[in-house]
Formats: C-alpha cells, structure tokens, sequence
C-alpha cells in the first residue's frame, strides 16, 4: 500500500493532459507549485513509548514483532480519506503512533490491551489501514500504539454442510477470497477498498459491497465473533437466529476498535458462482432510474449487483475514469444504471430475464453488457484516480449516506445542494456526482462524489463543507454513514443521530469492556 | 383470552374418548381427581400498592386506568407456559401484580416508569401476556405493576412508497394485520400465538412467524424502535441500513421488558398476497427431509413456509389435533413437510414449480395440497389443544432452539434423549415429538412437544426434565432459545450462552437506563 495515497504504486497513472485541461477549464484547477513529501524526508518524531511500556508490550508479542522505526509509523498513521492523504503528503505526521505492534494471536492480543491498561497507553487496531473517516487517529494526548493484525490471516474452519467460515481479522479480502476460493465458495463482499481492507475491518466498520443487493452487506453475513478486550474475551453468535436476549453481534458491528478487537469472524459463505454477467441501462432521469431499482428491490427478482448513477456522473463517466475527457467516448444522456447477476448458469439467466421485463417496463434502454464489464473491470479504480486528481492539483473526496425510499429525493438534493453551495462560495464551484450503490427493500444509500480545486489550504478549504453535507444528511433524515463508518470524522454527528440516550449506552458499555479508556479513544463516541 | 388457559373459551373443546384412551394406555395419563381453580374462589392477596405510590400512578394514566381488582390482577399474572398455567389453574396466584395499569400514551409510560422509579414499584410490560417462558414474572419481593398496553393500537404511519409502517406496541397482531390489510398490505408474521401476542411483544421477544422462510424474522422486519425507559426516551433507527455505529435496534429487540418498554415499532411491509398455496411432502426420513429443506434454504428458490416433523410427530399427527386416534385417517410413514408459497400467483408459481424439482430430487413424495391446507386451517390451535390434554391429566409442553445444520442432527438427538430419559425415570415415559419450524442458508431451528402423565406434583415434575433439556441444548451447540425468549425460565441458561462479559455488557446497560432496576427485574438477566 502506498503510504501517502492508495493501493499499488505501480497500478498509478497520471490524468491524461486533456482531463487536466478540463479540470483547469470546468473547476479552476491550477498544478500544485510543491510536490508531496517524500518518505525520508519526513520529521518523525522519537517514540514516546517509555522503556517500561515498550518492554511489557514486547512482552505481548516478542521483540520482533515490537516497531518502532518511522516507516512503520508513518504507514500506520490515519487513513485513507482525503484530508488524511492531504495531511500525510504534507509530511504532517502529529497523529503517527508510538509504535507498530504485530500480536500473533487471541491471547497476544489480549495481553497487549492488559499491556496497555497498565501503561496507560491507548490502542488502535489497524485491519487494511483504508479508513476514510479518520477511524485509526485517536484522540489521545498520551501516546499509542497501532496494533497492526496482518499476522491473524487464517482461515480457522470451514463448513460445509453449514456453509460458514471461520475467519481471522488481518485476513485482507483477497487473502480471504482465495481461501474460500480454493474450496469452491466465495464470500461475496467486493467494497471499493476490497483489494486492502481486511475481514477484521469489515466487521468493525459495518462494511457494504458492490454486490450487496445479492450476497448482503458484511453485517447480514456474520454469524459470530470472537472479541479481545481488556476485561478478557467476549464471544457472540451461537445459532444463525436466535430469540436468546438482545442480538450482542449487532453490538460488536460497528464498534470500530473502541468495544474491543476482533481477533475472529465466522461468516456465511456462499458457492463461487459459475457465471458472472453485468450489463448497462438507460433511463431518462435519476428520478426514473430509481424508481425502476426500487420495484427491482421490493419485488424482484433481485439482481447481485444494482447501481444507478446520477446525470452528472453519468455524464462524466467516473465510472471509466480512463475515457475521461475522451472526446471520442460515447456520452449518453440520462442516467446509468448497471445490473449484474451472479450465480449458477440457470439461476442468472431466470433473474436476468425476468429483471429485464421490470427494467424494460420501468422504462429502461437496455445498453448492453459492456458497460457492465467495464464498470467490472474499472470497479476498484477509483482511489487511484483520487491520488491522480490530487497530484494534478484537485481536491476529490466521497461521502455517503441511506434513507427510506421516500426520503431519498430530498436526501439527494439537499446534499448536493449543501456540498455545491458551501464550495461554490468558497470560490472553488465543485463537481458533484451520486449514484445509488446499495439497496433495499425499504431504502437505499447514496454515494457523492465531490472534485473542485484545491484551495489555498485544501484541508481547511474542506472542513466546512463536510460539515455541511453532514448537517444536511442528517436534517434529511439519512444516517451519517452507510457503509464508511463513524470514526472520529462523522462522531459528533453520529451522537446526534442516535442521541443522548444512545450515546450513554454505548459509553456504559465502553467503560464496562475497556475501563481505562485504551481502545479507539475518540473514535465513534466522544472520550468525556 | 381464558384467565386460565388459552385463547377463546369459546373455541376449546375437550379430547375424543379415543384420544383419552390413547393417552392412557400409551403414557398412563390418569383423569385428575379435582378440577381447576374457579376465578371467583382464588385467594387473592390485597394490592401491596401504597396509597401514595397508586396516587402518583393514577397521576400518571388517570385513576380509570389504574385497576387493582381481583380479575384483572389474576389476568396479568404470569403467562401461558404450560408451568404457568398448571399454577393459575391450581390457584397459585403469588406471583400476582399489585396493580394493573393501562397507560394511553409514549410519556404515560415515561410517566409511570418515573413515579415506579421514585416509589419503588417495579414495571412489567404487558402485551398479549402470551410468554411462555415466565417473561411476566419478575422476581420481586417488592410490589410490582402490570403495564398492560392495550390502549396503544394505532397505526401511526404507512409509508407505502418505503413499504414501512409505524405501530403502536398494543397492537394484537390480528388488529395490526386488518390495518395493514386495508391498505392492501402485510406484515407476513403468524407465529403460533398470533391470535393473541402483540407487536410490542413481538420486539421484545424476538418472535419468528410461521411464514419466516418468505417474511422473516420479527427482527428482521424492524427498522425502528420508539422505547421509553426511566432515564427518559430512546429512539433506534434512522435508515433501513447504516454504518453508524452498533445497530442499537438490536439492543432493544429481546430485551424482553428489561432495559425499557417499546412504545413504537417501525417495521417492514410487504403487498397483502393475492395466492396462498400450502402443500405436503413425504420424506423417508427426518434426516433426508432436513437436507431438502436445507438445499431449498440455500440455493432456494425460497418457500414462504417450510417445516418438516420428525417420524413421531408425523405419526402422531399433531399437526391434525382432530385427527389422533381416529384409526380411518391415513397415517403415512415418514416425515410429513409442509411447503407454502404466497405472493402473486406468477411469483407463486414460479417459486412452486421450481421448488417441487429440488423436493423431488431431495428425495421427497408429493401428497397434495390437502395436508397443507389442514396444517393452514390448524396452524393456530395447538394452545387449545394443550389446555384439553391438561384438563384431561396429561401434561404437554414445548421448547425449541435453534443451530446451524451441521449441528442439528446431534442437537435433535441430544435433546430429545435428554427428555425422554429424565421423564422415563421420574416414572411418566414421553411422547417427545419435534419439528424444524424455521430455515436459514445456516441453520435450522427445531420445536420439540412434550406429552407425558402429569406425576403428583406437575410443576415439580417438569422442573428437572426442562433442565436436562437446557443443558442438552447448550451441550450441543444450540441456542437457548430460537423464538420464545429468555424470560426467567431460561435466564441461567441465557448468562451461560453468552459468557460473562456478555451478562456484564447488559447488566451495564440496564444500569444505564433504568439505575432503580424498576424493569422487569429478573427477567433476561439477573437481579444481583
């Protein structure tokens, strides 16, 4: 992963220069006169780690497993959002952590949170490192440490007849696909970060992927978790249903680190479909196009993957970052909606027909499969394009959210709304695209897309709008995240959502697994 | 409802002589020599109500609302598990609330949860009073009220656009589906106690329907919770789906009463079906027809109904109360399915039509429509069933868990030996008859009837065999309980199942909402 943006360093590319000119020309985009920070040349900082502490915590896991050098630390400091790239290539390194820890087991792991209990000093697990809400930049004044689980990637049991997976966290979801992979399942879930993120992080953050609309999102798939935390273990899930109490999975999902650290995951796990088909429709609006995936979603046939970008996006086809700007491209009006099926030869060809004749009613144009393979191929390019955009001197960032079907157009327009107006008077007008990634039969989530320039301070340019976008999801009645989490990013509004009763719920239950505060501190509830 | 037993008085009606002799050459059930307590001669106890403490809760509901009468205080007492209705039947009524109150609105109950809180009286939420694993029975040496909430029957809202609906928790489910069937829609929930349970109830004791293969879960259709606690007012859920945070919805669901009580539900509505068909299939063996219904839950297509009964219940017809002993009624050798489809009639019968070919290949025999459309027209009377078996000396009970498939063969051997042997030796050998009532792509869940003589005392003579049955259950895998709830009768098997961090994590919320314990004290977790 390359520690001051996305992915593989060698899957880069620059923009082409006419999607520069365009950039220049649409958004005012002009280059950047610095570079971004190179590696060594970052001032780090010496570990604060005291000897004590670094002792008992090499304890925990053995000496080699104990980092405290600055390239591990840089690599382990925030996430993967905009301002935590912007922040990083300045070579801002004020929320690196004291050291990298690399626990081997459950029980390493839980000897670490004692560790740190001990010491005072706070602990962040770290999964793929992808989080784009500020999950893994605690707020601490005192020093901590990253617990990095790539050593936990086992596949600790397989069954076949229940079709379930016992999954370590550090697995990363290639890792995991290839295990499964290799005994004729799949597990399904395919988000945009999917080439890094980790099964450990799926769960902690409530993941959702591309194909959730036939395999479920991350939180529908487990069935049980195994949980480090200070006070000792904690397991949950014994049955795939039970009536026996409140369900305390659904209390571990979503936790982000800050409950306790998941050392491992059991999941439904389905047969690796034999057929894969993704194909392009038309439709005449936004509007038009999600009324046509609603009555999919309500009735049927349900297809594996369901999506439907706005006119903008549609028109400029992020989806194909490579034909940007590509005069050549086809452009078609309206809005692109791509439906993929997955399964046995039989079972695709009987929903695809059938979904056909609700899409061709709903007035759909059916644009045939190659839209859909590119959508395919292209459906893990989009970080990539965001390190481009950045280097060419554009700002470009996503946020998200779901509500109830018949909230979703005010959702829509007041969103964009908020992100264009609060851009738009900062002097940078903004490009704002959305689709519909994920649906329901009660609802669906919208996905924005966000480039303009930079700004003079482009980490302080943004803070505002964010805030706005986020003051308007709420007033819409969305939930501030369907898929990317809380964090520290979204805390303060994710505390109004659920509210105060809410809140004092979820610290009751904090202070009772992790009482001195060591887990996550900051992340997804305020620390006082 | 029959203060002493189930449902309609005037749907009871007493066993056939053939029955009764079946009972007593097969499980010497002897007729009993006096008959059940009359409500009129039951000693009941003056209301330990304080006159200040019935002041401040007239205060809160209006003095027409507050009832400390005999009868109603009887019909509030405990619930209708068969131990609770040999207690009311025989008189014993120290488990008697002090007062029965019917609150008219969300802030009555806010009201009534803070005057109980000041005064020291405990709250029992009230629905359909149609527990049957001693949910109402707090364990209080305090005076404690029933909160009967009956008066909140509405439907607040239908968002046919979203498919949600908001209702009261008062609501019995017959009244909830004629309101939703008026606007041409249904909640798709039957679970045995339909006739009487409510939506409140429903949420708060996690309860399965009968059509869960099509509709689901009762948890699965909730998307919002209104609760009102004595630390004030808790509201869940904002979006269908979210990644915000833990889904503190399924905090409150199965928290039976215990951390607040439920004043709103929002839940998912489906189109009212035009086509309901229900069908029988013969399987050689239970083994064979649990891998059928397992390939149906996996690889679909998906049934609306599916449930299979062992050898013994299919023998024994339970299915068809009318029928036992009537020697002209075929009885078929094998394990008896039943297979339902609802919907429109083309999904209806597509769904049909391939599910007969995957029944087929299963191994299974298609005997018609005729045993589906008894089981349909039957689906609600085994309750009545129950009171004329006691009432003529036998002793009937049912328990139900739930595992994943792998599991399920040792679960059902495991608990049905564990029966069988604790009864043969308490001298009143068992009919132990069991059915999987409930599928998912993981599991299964599996419903076992109990019929045997009563023994001198029958509260006693239950009590080690329902142990050895809880332990049997965890010792293989299952859950302690798939849909009737935890209650106090299955509390100490509940704290086992979820292991001490997980009792600590829900002692520490109830702490939080209700710091005076007022809730349901006992019930779901321990008092101390």
């Amino acid at each position: 992963m390359l520690w001051s943006g996305w992915g593989d360093p060698a899957k880069a590319a620059p923009l082409p220069d006419s999607v520069i000119g365009l950039l220049r020309d649409l958004l005012g985009v002009t280059p950047l006169e610095t570079g971004p920070a190179v590696l060594d040349g970052i001032d780090v900082p010496e570990s604060p780690l005291s000897p004590g502490a670094r002792q008992a915590l090499a304890d925990c896991v053995g000496d080699a497993h104990v980092h405290t050098d600055a390239e591990s630390r840089i690599r382990h400091t925030r996430g993967k959002s905009t301002p935590d790239l912007l922040r990083i290539r300045a070579g801002e390194v004020d929320d690196i952590p004291a050291a990298v820890l690399l626990p081997g087991s459950h029980d390493e792991v839980l000897a670490v949170l004692r560790a740190c209990t001990e010491h005072g000093v706070a602990a962040v697990p770290f999964g793929g490192g992808t989080s784009v809400v500020g999950g893994l930049a605690p707020e601490v004044k005192r020093s901590f440490v990253a617990l990095d689980l790539r050593r936990l990637d086992g596949l600790l049991a397989l069954d076949e007849v229940s079709r379930t997976a016992t999954l370590q966290p550090g697995l990363r979801a290639p890792q995991a696909e290839a295990l499964l992979n290799e005994r004729g399942f799949t597990l399904g879930h395919f988000p945009q970060s999917y080439e890094w993120a980790s099964i450990g992080g799926f769960a902690a953050a409530r993941s959702s992927g591309q194909a959730s609309a036939g395999y479920g999102r991350f939180d529908e798939m487990v069935l049980g978790l195994t949980v480090a935390t200070p006070e000792g273990t904690w397991e949950a899930g014994r049955a795939p249903r039970s009536a026996a109490g409140p369900d305390l999975r659904q209390l571990v999902l979503g936790s982000e680190g800050a409950l306790g650290v998941i050392t491992s995951v059991t999941v439904r796990i389905r047969p690796l479909p034999a057929t894969r088909v993704y194909e392009g429709w038309r439709f005449a609006s936004f509007e038009a196009g999600a009324a046509a995936l609603r009555t999919l979603a309500q009735d049927g046939p349900r297809p594996t993957v369901l999506r439907l970008s706005d006119e903008t996006e549609t028109f400029i086809g992020l989806a194909q970052p490579d034909k940007i700007g590509n005069s050549d491209a086809p452009q078609p009006g309206g809005c692109m909606a791509i439906a993929g099926y997955e399964g046995t030869p039989e079972d695709t060809e009987d929903r695809r027909t059938r979904a056909r004749d609700v899409l061709l009613a709903c007035g759909g144009e059916f644009v045939g499969e190659e839209p859909g393979e590119r959508w395919a191929h292209g459906r893990y390019n989009a970080p990539y394009l965001r390190d481009a955009l950045l280097d060419a001197g554009a700002f470009a960032e996503t946020l998200e959210t779901a509500g109830f079907w018949s909230a979703l157009p005010a959702l829509y327009d007041e969103v964009r709304q908020a992100l264009t107006a609060t851009l738009t008077e900062a002097g940078t007008p903004p490009l704002v695209m959305c689709h519909i990634s994920h649906v329901y039969e009660n609802g669906a989530s919208l996905y924005f897309t966000v480039v303009s320039a930079q700004g003079d301070d482009p980490v302080a340019h943004w803070a505002p709008v964010k805030r706005a976008a986020n003051d308007a999801i709420l007033a819409a009645g969305g939930t501030i995240s369907h898929h990317h989490g809380v964090g520290t990013d979204h805390r303060d509004w994710f505390t109004q959502e659920i509210g105060p009763l809410g809140v004092r719920v979820l610290k009751a239950v904090k202070a009772e697994l992790d009482p001195a505060a060591v887990l996550n501190p900051g992340v997804l509830i305020p620390v006082r």
